[in-house]
């Protein structure tokens, strides 16, 4: 097998998982919704639009939630001057079942569409498949999304929010939040280039489980995905986790944090102070959110509004960006299985 | 906006929606696994493995799909002496919520993983993806794959089989089988080629509504997504229908072709006799499934089983092959809302 493995490495792939752009496709766009309790968290001033009430004047948070992808999606295109021609794909997912958010948004944007499910690592694998699209000549503009909702979120996969139910010391909380990403070509784009943000790399993620069978401590279940993808991205690249000024990841939360930390320094990588995750960004110590966000929202509005911004500025120079997705659905916790987890991640980088 | 339209259009695009390949991908491989039901069907003899029993010794259907998944990427790699470090992407769905079979599946294949969700175009988004993986320069071989489970789909959409409820005299039969493609750098396999079919083309569709709400009647709510796929396709590569042996779809069942056809030709477009729906061979009259198979399995069995061997044989020179899905949710259609739908096509031809 030697020989037909080492003849399985074209020039735009690192390793087994790593690919590389030769022309780094451009962020020049993006746009965040959220909902009224992230508006009032430490990032609230960073997003394009805080809703006052989740339901957006829809008579279904399920309406609601849909609203929020299309808006997100236009938002970034207007920023930009975009027209519906102006953008040759949208890729881009949700946590609702048969992600109706999604498709039934992309029925208003009438834009050529690809569904994705990655649960929480949606944003990361929209902008995966997108870069891959533009770098590889398929489309000159993407708008790569994620969102998720806290009040659609719990009805499905928890318990209607009626029954008043308590939350276990471990359980996050599902952001009500929608990001966006406009990636171009930016040959293309030219002297009209928006911002100097470049995705230069990208790892897919594969499934991984230890065993965690908690619905309630998922960050635990999603951290050993992190890990290998970070390892592998690392073994890749021959990079080192100084080379990145944050290695973020999507939404571990409080526990799901540690345990990345303590795993990571058992593969030999120390994150030290570099690592940062958004599910601990998004709420506050008042707000009572003890373990954090979750949802594909959260990186997805993080990374969008906050994120973004701090690479733009030159505060920071280069990250990788893993969201992390918890792969479980309510029947195959009824049937025992343990939850697996998946870490799609991207390099984004100033020029 | 003229010129930035003109300036959209990079080599390896067609217009509005379709991508080309300059080194187009070719299908080394290809594996099945049908239900009883349909092993029994017209193509039975085409199928690599028919299930005695649709639990296949599993204690859920669930289970037995996911089993389904896996078996048939393992046998399609098998077919050709690929181990697992032979594939770099495996990309798939199914029908369930949250795409459990397929994320299960691939925790135990170990491949990097990009998990799609298109209801029943899955077959044609992972090979159209896919594509573009291998003739961007990204990967080498990657595994395209999608499964469907009459049982677990029942329960989920419609109600439990123990309730023994009656069809609709529209209703299709959601198809229970998997079909997984391996398609490969041409030039990576050198004189190791096997087949010589190769996806030249893809176009992606956009989601199209024209407001049908019956849930047992979804042949008719998927017509117009490819009736609109077709007409792109057609139109951004200058080409007629008389350039392709066959138009195929994936599961639009008896009316649901004739919606198609009627459409087509108020688009000016006469399929003619050149037209194949996969719903429509799956089952014989005698089998009592008079409005033929679904499911996201139904074109992925059919097109992996027997389409690619039509196409080997020379029997078929060139075919357009579109996935059709009908992207409702139980939850969409409790709240009122009419049945989006959408089809890519890949083209696949003999060279």
């Amino acid at each position: 097998m030697a020989d037909i493995l080492n003849n399985m490495i074209p020039v735009k792939r690192a390793g087994r998982q790593t690919v590389l752009f030769s022309n780094p496709p451009a962020i020049i766009s993006s746009a965040t919704v959220v909902g009224p309790m992230e508006g009032k968290g430490p990032l609230g001033p960073y997003f394009d639009m805080v809703l006052k009430d989740d339901t957006w004047g829809e008579d279904s948070w399920e309406k609601a939630e849909r609203k929020m992808f299309e808006h997100t999606v236009r938002s970034a295109m207007d920023k930009v001057n975009l027209q519906s021609g102006g953008v040759d794909c949208l890729l881009g997912g949700d946590l609702l079942n048969q992600i109706i958010s999604a498709n039934f948004a992309a029925r208003e944007l009438k834009l050529p569409f690809l569904g994705l499910y990655g649960a929480c690592s949606t944003m990361a694998e929209s902008l995966l498949i997108g870069s891959m699209l533009i770098d590889g000549g398929y489309a000159g503009r993407v708008a790569c999304i994620a969102t998720s909702h806290f009040s659609t979120a719990e009805r499905q996969y928890r318990n209607p929010l009626e029954m008043g139910g308590q939350t276990t010391p471990t359980a996050q909380r599902t952001v009500t939040g929608a990001g966006c990403s406009i990636a171009a070509n930016p040959t293309l784009e030219g002297d009209r280039l928006y911002g100097n943000v470049f995705v230069t790399a990208g790892t897919i993620g594969k499934v991984t489980d230890l065993g965690i069978t908690d619905v309630n401590n998922m960050g635990a279940a999603m951290a050993p995905a992190a890990v290998d993808t970070l390892t592998a991205h690392l073994s890749d690249t021959g990079r080192g986790v100084m080379d990145y000024d944050l290695i973020v990841t999507g939404d571990l939360g409080r526990f799901g944090s540690e345990m990345f930390r303590e795993l990571c320094l058992q593969n030999g990588i120390d994150v030290g102070n570099r690592h940062l995750d958004c599910g601990n960004l998004v709420f506050s110590g008042e707000q009572k959110v003890d373990c954090g966000g979750s949802g594909c929202g959260c990186c997805a509005s993080v990374l969008n509004a906050y994120l973004l911004e701090r690479i733009e500025k030159g505060d920071l120079r280069r990250i990788f960006f893993m969201a992390t997705g918890a792969l479980l659905s309510p029947t195959s916790s009824m049937q025992n299985d343990s939850i697996p987890g998946i870490a799609h991640g991207i390099v984004l980088e100033r020029k």
